[in-house]
């Protein structure tokens, strides 16, 4: 890596490796982009810091073959309680309503917690498996500058970032505040629960890729600057400032093994109390988090909170008890904790010159109450790698950068709008509205639930035929519904069929092809698919093509057979052989009229029409129309794809399937 | 590891690292044994072999943590299909039945396939997060003696063991057969699907871990022969012998990527042809693999597959493509192949002097029609680890080891009864019995289910109160059932409580719960299962305690609190906190008559009454009685348990957590 006053090249730059950092690191690897990614830090996070996972990004995780590390150290959400207090001021906290989470009980998914330690090391894995750069560790950037001129010349490098290789000994002690309270009341310093998995040899203590000590001239042509709510890319850029309000929330933040006979401790609540709002979640190894708002005046600062811990985490503490008043909270260890100032500000742009993006908290900042942070964080550069790949691959203009903030931005300010509803709500301490609660809770959901929807643009299109599949809204992400494998039956998640591998898709819904005329229809769209899917060059260089196709149908699998369909449909490799799993159906033996069963119905499809649909390679409903259609859809595309595919490549293993072979 | 002529000594010495082995190895470093494993390859199994997953089999995985390998790298079983011949002898096969695997469609989890290098792999990663030791690959044993006067003295090492550490230059090459087939016809050597996770540093080449060329002597208290149908130890033990058919089986086996118009080439198929019968399974990576069963008198030795493998091959395609008739069978990508001879055969005796013991194929062979052998291999190590680890730590006499051939010889008998019988049905050339064809897969089926059963022994109860939990069959394996956490509500299937950690369990089925009369019998219970807590040394290191207590009740969550429940049903450690995860209950909202979806129907138990039930250490149900039978529950325990307690130990978050915490 880096060497003394060097001057090297890569494509993308990314500043900060935490999750929204490594999101853009693991899916930039998988498409084959050439790039680095740096952090000031010496490990990754150890433990505490982010730990809500929503739905939609356990779907991402999964589409990036992550969601065994969830499955295994994640821990369910479960019951969710709601205490709040009464009349009487001395008669503490009640229990008004225990049960799951509003709205989250019909998904594929459940919401978990997992800690950001984890987080990190998990898409250190996907990185690694993907034979992605390793995060170098300890190196800071001193200077960030572009040269303008160069903005629109797609092969130079327009962006200059000096970078510092720390030296070991300027690094922080790698404590995490972990310690156990000894008999005498004396604190004793714990290593704490930071261990995670995966072969990356600095996750234990402070590692400096490069030479120590020297400085390093990076030429890149984009940087991705998801260095957090102090962002430094952030104030390398002229014109970017947070908006919103000036008056910051202060939050006490604990995870502890909790001593209590508070009965819900193992759930996650919203403790309304008198004494102010209380977010309690359950963590792995026995922990509880709480985070504690402090009541507005509390006096605090970075540097009293260095130098007195022990007091700080004593007011958290003491805050903590009058919340949970009558119940006791003790601890005897505590694995984390931190004192922060938050407020509700979002970033008035999200890209500069469309080469320097930022992303993550570096745009957005806001409370912890919605649990959304991290998610959207994620979301933010899962969304825009794609679009860096597909001009560096010369299937997207550079114009294609412009919808990253278009789509994003607004997915911002909805979260600090949700943030503060939920502060003005929650924050009462006196005549609080219990339908306004059961409102911003519900609400919150559907956030959580729908976490990106984005508006026509280039690569979202209008909607003029959203009825052909009304139940797949346009700039949504796609929903899910089952189908039934052609080939050997299972039950198959539709979402699981969209890896994250850089691949547009079209979903032909292929409607009741037990009639021979709706097949043939289908069946005659064959050849001019096949060459669609010649016309463009892939996003990924793992990729022979730019499209999948895949079929859903709207009849039992036991009615058609393979021989049944074009080609086109389960395409032919001439070592790899024929891939199978590219169509699918309804289940055998289920009743046309169990329509909460059938993909189609689901998808508001009507079987004996059918429909296409194209869904962008970040699992976002882009265009949908009717089988007649395919020549709008062709336009659509040629609307705002502008590379040509090269010449047929030749066949070969490594092309379509993993590194595995051979 | 081994010196050059060196002495050492162990407690327990695995000679043979195949699933069965590593198995043994991953069982045992649970429990804190001390151990070693040798296997004269130079590296695991690379592709090919074993790969049948049945139910109990990924229950048992589940219980080490390891579902997830399962889970990412498993192919699902899917429809399987049943083909047949008619009349006319010109017309090859039909396909006669397809569909979900018989019984099978209820289970939790799936059947799936997966090749035994990754379980190798999988099981070495479970065996490395138990701190256990690596495979000393590349060592041979040569000498296996035992001291016969010693094998009473639980102190002494009676078994000495000669090994040799071969030199690098003695390992067959690792190629595994994979090739392409190239446009001239001429076969290209290839690398394989080889790869699977895991950080073992001798997958991929050979590999020898002691000085090589050396011989070293360990001396050993256990050996466990786990060396496969040629087993070694087995050829060094007296009065050892292989019993059943005089005539083998021949088999062609192959893993290839087919070019083919056969309808079903990626269900799970069974050919019942004119020409012989064949069995297909779908694999990873677009395989297929094919068992083709050779015609009676077909000529094949070790060395002519050696000598002539193109030949070989070319042999088990041309009867493959028999059976297929009239569908098309070629390849251009082949993994592996082998073919094997193999005649239905027990062992005699499966222990010499309780101090050795055979498992897996060293006691059973048979043909690969079930997908049986490498599920009862992996058992056979999983029922005997636990109870030498009883007997090492003081908790179990010696003489429980003679219950390893008491319990694991009928299985396999039964193992080879089965594979007769389908072999005289499905081998039928003619005039078969279609509904003795169901019958055989019925019977496969349910033998693949319930996989372990076991007769009234030391460690299993005469069943005298089985009617307290009558759906709990003693001697059998804890079936599952729905539970909800009264920690935090989620849905929990029981089976996922047994962790396989050395633990006996004791359940305790405490009824209607929301009734005070019997909350205080249960709670009545709650000191003197405190007191037998105590009573007996733990089978495992990492553990405080032998017993662990859960509590399922029938009332819905919601209805009881913990503070209902005696301190013992949700104990507590002064560092860790309570655990609040050994309580359940029934769903919120759940109609008292929804019986299939309450516990305490499906056991069988009655909610008026409840029940106690203990559970092995290998998730069998051992002991089953009503409340008021505590006493003969202690008794019976008392009857074979030897050991006496320790003092109570140091309170430590080592003690029940994993090795992460500080």
């Amino acid at each position: 890596m880096g060497s003394s006053n060097s001057d090297s090249h890569v494509d993308v730059l990314i500043v900060g490796a935490g999750p929204a950092g490594m999101m853009a690191s693991m899916h930039l690897s998988e498409l084959g982009i050439s790039h680095r990614i740096i952090d000031h830090r010496g490990t990754r996070t150890l433990n505490g810091r982010a730990d809500g996972f929503h739905v939609p990004t356990v779907e991402i995780w999964e589409s990036f073959g992550l969601y065994n590390h969830i499955e295994q150290y994640g821990e369910r959400f479960g019951h969710w309680g709601l205490w709040t207090f009464g009349e009487d001021p001395e008669a503490g906290i009640y229990r008004q309503h225990r049960g799951y989470i509003p709205s989250q009980d019909k998904a594929r998914h459940e919401i978990v917690t997992m800690n950001q330690g984890m987080i990190e090391a998990a898409l250190g894995d996907g990185v690694r498996a993907r034979n992605g750069p390793v995060v170098e560790r300890g190196t800071k950037p001193v200077e960030l500058t572009i040269d303008e001129s160069l903005a629109n010349d797609l092969s130079s490098y327009p962006i200059t970032a000096r970078v510092y290789h720390a030296r070991k000994s300027e690094l922080p002690d790698v404590w995490t505040g972990a310690h156990t309270v000894q008999e005498d009341g004396s604190l004793k310093r714990e290593r704490g629960f930071i261990d995670a998995f995966g072969t990356d040899p600095h996750e234990f203590e402070n590692h400096v890729n490069g030479v120590e000590g020297t400085t390093e001239t990076i030429h890149a042509k984009y940087v991705i600057g998801t260095d957090g709510a102090h962002s430094w890319v952030r104030r390398q850029l002229p014109d970017f400032k947070m908006e919103g309000d000036t008056s910051d929330e202060v939050f006490g933040v604990v995870d502890i093994i909790p001593s209590t006979n508070f009965p819900d401790i193992r759930k996650t609540c919203s403790i309304l109390s008198r004494a102010g709002f209380l977010l309690q979640i359950s963590r792995e190894n026995g922990l509880v988090r709480l985070y504690v708002q402090f009541p507005e005046g509390y006096e605090t600062s970075e540097t009293k909170a260095k130098d007195n811990e022990a007091a700080t985490l004593t007011d958290i503490l003491a805050a903590a008890r009058k919340m949970y008043y009558p119940y006791t909270m003790d601890y005897k260890y505590c694995d984390w904790w931190t004192i922060y100032r938050v407020g509700q500000r979002v970033c008035n742009k999200a890209s500069h010159l469309d080469r320097i993006f930022l992303a993550g908290d570096a745009i957005h900042t806001h409370s912890p109450k919605g649990g959304q942070g991290m998610n959207v964080s994620q979301h933010d550069t899962y969304s825009l790698t794609w679009k860096i790949a597909g001009v560096l691959k010369s299937q997207l203009p550079p114009s294609v950068l412009q919808t990253y903030e278009q789509e994003r931005l607004p997915i911002a300010r909805n979260l600090i709008e949700l943030d503060n509803d939920m502060a003005k709500v929650l924050l009462a301490r006196a005549n609080r509205d219990e339908a306004e609660v059961q409102r911003v809770y519900k609400r919150l959901s559907e956030f959580s639930g729908a976490i990106s929807t984005y508006k026509t643009n280039m690569v979202v299109g209008n909607g003029a035929r959203q009825n052909a599949a009304a139940g797949l809204p346009i700039g949504s992400r796609f929903s899910n519904a089952t189908v039934y494998s052609q080939a050997d039956g299972p039950a198959t998640p539709t979402q699981s069929l969209l890896k994250s591998n850089g691949l547009w898709r079209l979903i032909v819904f292929a409607g009741d092809v037990s009639s021979h005329t709706q097949l043939s229809k289908v069946n005659a769209l064959g050849d001019r698919l096949a060459a669609l899917q010649q016309r463009y060059p892939p996003l990924s260089t793992r990729q022979k093509h730019f499209l999948e196709i895949l079929l859903f149908h709207a009849s039992p699998v036991s009615a058609v057979e393979f021989a049944d369909f074009h080609n086109t449909f389960f395409p032919k490799d001439d070592i790899l052989g024929r891939n199978y799993y590219t169509i699918y159906g309804d289940e055998d033996g289920v009743d046309a009229l169990e329509k909460e069963k059938r993909c189609h119905a689901i998808y508001r499809v009507d079987e004996t029409k059918g429909a296409l649909v194209v869904v962008r390679p970040d699992q976002i409903t882009a265009w949908v129309g009717g089988l007649d259609d395919v020549g709008e859809m062709e336009d659509w595309l040629a609307g705002f794809m502008v590379g040509k595919a090269e010449g047929k490549r030749k066949n070969s293993p490594r092309d379509e399937q993993d590194d595995g072979v051979m």
